[in-house]
């Protein structure tokens, strides 16, 4: 029994993760769930933090799997997205988008990682005004977070028999930022011989995914670029609600997470579509060495939507959320 | 007459702007062409500049039509479409997609406008190594640049028929930059009352876009999210090759333009496709007030992709240049 902690978040996050814990259940993945609140509370000196009791969880578990979690508006306040990534240096955005046999989108065969480097970047927060009308804001971009990604970037590769790792930029306009992270690529990419490495500009890439999105493979990128081309490359597969994610971080420390939003329209009605997260998990088996749970899992959710049969809404059929997840579990146990 | 200083451009710009003016004369379009050669030179004190001829041209013509530049690489040379944009403070990029009948791509009915702010953002080219291994580069957003292109963006709306702008941003992220820009798209959209505006991340756009570019009409945005999304746009339609682009500048300058490459593999062979610098000029002749004949020469050319008889290469067909530019001029009589 391996310690996760789970965070439920907020809206239909209650449903799907109870979703997924049934599954693992059914599955007797040999996990232990230890549920925590993250929403950030106020420490001492006013700053903004995830409450310890879930602060300590993840310290120790070292894993979580987390639903979508609602920012709340006070002033202030940061994006719970952004405190989390900050709080556990989760310095790796992780997204895999494969195409899911039986949900039609514009697009078949793709089968692509974006890597983000989930840090720096646009990210750094700086900002002034220089004078009344004239804005900066501060790209930030060093040595070391842009090492670190590109090693994570083709050790991914390698470990999941991916070929090639592209990187991507606008060093021919951000020559001095863009130019140091693709530096480091090619320097860390002579350390991957194994490995094809390219570098695309970042419009190009855009360009060419939408024409012909199986040409890609495993793409790495500054924190921006990776936001823009993670979202683009759920559209190609059909959006959030299919696509997993998985941060990394220092330390041995992952969040994995569903990236949808939290529904508050259907929240509680029993309609939501639990796959994000219940793919998110089956990354999550797999980070932690759990290969054939992880695969009698994901066999069983992509069998039950190929199949047509039980659907939600959102997936293009009239099922409930625990009727989606009954007929997973049913399968799940089946493949046993 | 009116005078168009026209830069034919290296690689296949020669055949392609050769093509532009048979199919102009064609449907005796009332345009004198005066020929001219950007390419940078060095100015007095070492500064690259656009030859005086060239500038001279522009500066009384006020209009230019442009095949594909390459950038010699001499050291410190600029790149030659961002030294355009700056010699004629072109400060909006105007990109139709618009689907083409008959060019199969996965999309159909795209009918939208990217109007991309062209001078300032991420473009500022000030960077800065902080300490070794630490860079950062600046982002400049002012409010007259983004109340300009807001203007114009609302502007294009109103004169061109379409109902919505939408402005592109990631102000949850840069507040300060992308909130001034912002900021300013909302005050211009208080005087458009007749056009609706809805504000939307990039992200988000770039995830709705793969799934169902129908949805949008003109989009407006920053620099950097302009060079992905009008590349993104022009992926959906078929790519640059049938894409046309507009640069609108301070003092009614405008320059059109191809917006791919110089394809040195096939120049000189006759075998280019002109459709991306034949589309810029009906742009041209539509800003210039010659609707009847843009109308003319579009249809000639819409019809002739269509038909499929007599295509270039990278169309799908196997007719060369010269051929699939008679076909357009034959068509181009039969409609007068
Ligand atoms: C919510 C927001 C801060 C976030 C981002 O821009 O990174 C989101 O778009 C994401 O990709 O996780
Ligand atoms: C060539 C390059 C400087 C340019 C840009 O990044 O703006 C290109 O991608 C474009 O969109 O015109």
């Amino acid at each position: 029994m391996q310690t996760v902690t789970l965070i439920p978040g907020d809206g239909i996050g209650p449903e799907i993760s109870a979703a997924v814990v049934k599954i693992f259940d059914a599955a007797k993945a040999p996990i232990r769930w230890e549920e925590r609140n993250v929403t950030a509370i106020k420490g001492p000196g006013g700053k903004w933090m995830i409450p310890p009791d879930a602060k300590e969880s993840m310290d120790r578990s070292k894993i979580g799997l987390k639903g979508p979690l609602k920012t709340p508006i006070a002033a202030g306040h940061p994006s719970m997205n952004l405190l989390l990534r900050k709080t556990f240096d989760l310095y790796a955005n992780v997204r895999p988008c494969v195409t899911i046999e039986g949900y039609k989108t514009p697009y078949t065969d793709v089968n692509l990682v974006t890597i983000r480097e989930n840090t720096e970047g646009e990210y750094s927060g700086i900002e002034h005004v220089i004078v009344d009308g004239v804005v900066q804001s501060i790209k930030l971009i060093t040595e070391n977070a842009s090492r670190r990604i590109a090693e994570y970037a083709f050790e991914y590769a390698r470990n999941n028999q991916r070929s090639s790792v592209t990187a991507v930029h606008k060093a021919n306009i951000m020559r001095m930022s863009d130019g140091l992270f693709l530096r480091k690529c090619r320097e860390v990419a002579e350390n991957y011989k194994d490995i094809k490495f390219t570098e695309m500009y970042l419009d190009t890439v855009c360009l060419n995914m939408v024409q012909d999105p199986t040409q890609f493979d495993v793409l790495v990128m500054p924190n921006l670029y990776g936001d823009i081309l993670s979202d683009l490359c759920a559209g190609l597969i059909g959006g959030l609600g299919v696509t997993p994610s998985g941060n990394i971080g220092a330390n041995g420390v992952a969040i994995f997470e569903s990236v949808h939003g939290t529904a508050p329209d259907i929240a509680g009605m029993d309609l939501a579509n639990p796959t994000a997260l219940l793919l998110s998990a089956v990354m999550m088996l797999r980070h932690m060495g759990l290969h054939e749970f992880a695969h009698r899992i994901q066999t069983a959710c992509f069998n039950t939507i190929r199949d047509k049969k039980v659907l939600t809404k959102d997936l293009g059929g009239s099922s409930k959320c625990s009727e989606f997840t009954a007929e997973i579990c049913r399968r799940v146990q089946d493949l046993a």
